[in-house]
């Protein structure tokens, strides 16, 4: 029985696109003492956040890295590198300030919070971290769906929510889930309709064999799950709890016109089902980074979008998106802080 | 008369290469808790300033970003789309915390020093200047050397004390000169023998026009010094004072085992002739961006090196250098700071 639903109560989300302020953006940024367009993409980057906030001079305002981790039923069939375990070990590691993205947060004053989406561990509660556990692991996808309807619709709710209970105007997102390269595989595969060969890689470092050994179970998974076609079955159907609620989280903070700092892969499937669903999504986000995992490079080109930077990551947890965050908060600084030509008292060119 | 010069005073840059302390760094990051090569760039990066250290603690230091400043003869020729002027009040703007890179320094913390290295203007004298003017601006190549030989030594020389007079370990390179662009395609072509077509770029914006007469006014310049051949009669024949105290300043860092990182074109061109002096001195540089101007892919290949991002950038001032200076930092807490499998409790790959 495929999970049936709608999404008739998921926020609504308008393009941010106006003409006027983006011509007003633009002449602020021209009037600044370089060259047009020398700043590039931190020029581009500045409009974009100028749009989001429907306003000439954005601020970004405590940003929080909120990382959602959740277990996949379908590790069991041995599509990761990494038990099982490391999940849940990750969080305490997230949580206890030793993993990449700990480090980086620290680095640029960016509050974290981890969400256990759905977990197979009891977390003792702690300050930065929000239980919001919808079950312990999603089922196998390669004997049917990952999660009911019901279970879908909770984990994009429960992401909804963990934006509700934050504040600031920026969201970067992270995962963890050992076996949500493969969700996000599957996830691209269907909703792209792109061969399952395009869109597989070796996530944390599978070797050749254990990489055809994953192609075999995903295309298990696929047949599985062929009757899902709709966005929300498709997520149900191959999605995982963390991604599930990423959903939600993107499309809460782009109905608040919070500014999305997305990260790589699976965090970049969670923004292929939020843009199938509400086209406009993707005029919220900045894709931080172009990730070493093979198929990242096709999805953003199914998004239609550009990443900022190419730096061979392939971490996942949203560390691309908290290296990529200087670069968001430097086209910002520059459009409010920059001197004009007049200002400063510097020729313009002749 | 071409200026004739030796190199037998410049400090002599030894390679960081050391096989034991890189294979010590490498197995360090790859007991971090992630997957080994996940962090990419990053963990390249922390390898090489754990060299450039000779270290497997590699800390940074009281970065100092440095804006050699300086006026181009060949300006007068009307290869750049701004006046000459415009040197002088930028130098005023970088001072009175309003140009791009005063920004960027501002919110990385990086302190930021201007250098008159031959700017045709009397600057009053302030805490972040330092005044090393070689002349009032460069001779103009087009018509012969664009310095004597006893001029560009003197450059290089203020170069190193520049540094020496600096704290820390880490020197960003930026710089700011109507027409050096011009000098940097010029110190290219001659240096790397490439056809000058291929060197020569629309620097702060000329027109299809405007670039025309550049490539001609470049041709007589290379014409008209077709005798310089070393390293530092190129240097003299085709430079600029800003970029010879930029060699001279990266020598020094380099000899101190600083690190240095290198902005965009102009800084890049510095770069080259630095490497042609001391072949090893690109181990101690991070090369921050691919710039939009044309040329600097010429420029990167030829040096053999890879830039950190690509963000379209085509200012100068250091601004490439700043919008890096993150990541950079990034990588050498990443190897600090980092967890272990062992120390984190988190289980490895099976």
């Amino acid at each position: 029985m495929l999970p049936s639903m709608t999404h008739s109560d998921l926020p609504v989300i308008e393009p941010t696109h106006h003409a006027a302020l983006r011509a007003r953006l633009q002449h602020r940024l021209d009037r600044k003492t370089k060259p047009v367009g020398a700043l590039g993409r931190l020029e581009s980057l500045a409009v974009q956040i100028g749009l989001v906030q429907g306003r000439e001079d954005p601020v970004l305002d405590a940003p929080q890295l909120v990382v959602f981790a959740g277990d996949h039923g379908l590790a069991a069939q041995g599509v990761s590198a990494y038990p099982s375990d490391v999940t849940w070990q990750m969080v305490e590691n997230f949580l206890a300030g030793g993993a990449a993205v700990s480090v980086l947060a620290r680095q640029h004053g960016l509050a974290l919070t981890v969400v256990d989406a759905g977990v197979r561990h009891e977390f003792a509660p702690r300050p930065a971290l929000q239980v919001r556990k919808v079950a312990a692991g999603t089922a196998d996808a390669s004997q049917g769906p990952a999660m009911s309807a019901d279970q879908c619709r909770a984990a994009i709710d429960a992401g909804r929510e963990v934006v509700r209970s934050l504040p600031g105007n920026v969201i970067l997102l992270g995962e963890m889930g050992i076996g949500n390269t493969s969700s996000a595989a599957l996830l691209l595969s269907r909703l792209a309709a792109l061969p399952l060969a395009q869109c597989v890689g070796r996530g944390t470092g599978l070797d050749d064999e254990g990489l055809a050994h994953k192609c075999k179970v995903l295309a298990s998974a696929l047949q599985a799950n062929a009757g899902a076609k709709t966005p929300l079955e498709v997520l149900a159907a191959l999605g995982g709890f963390e991604i599930a609620m990423m959903v939600g989280a993107t499309l809460q903070a782009a109905r608040e016109r919070r500014l999305v700092i997305v990260d790589g892969f699976i965090t970049g499937a969670a923004i292929l089902v939020a843009q199938a669903l509400q086209p406009a999504v993707t005029d919220y986000c900045v894709f931080a980074h172009r990730s070493s995992e093979l198929a990242h490079s096709r999805m953003l080109d199914v998004l239609k979008v550009e990443p900022l930077m190419d730096l061979s990551m392939r971490l996942g947890e949203g560390s691309g998106a908290a290296v990529a965050w200087p670069l968001v908060a430097s086209s910002v600084r520059l459009l409010a802080e920059m001197a004009s030509f007049e200002s400063a008292g510097v020729s313009d060119r002749a």
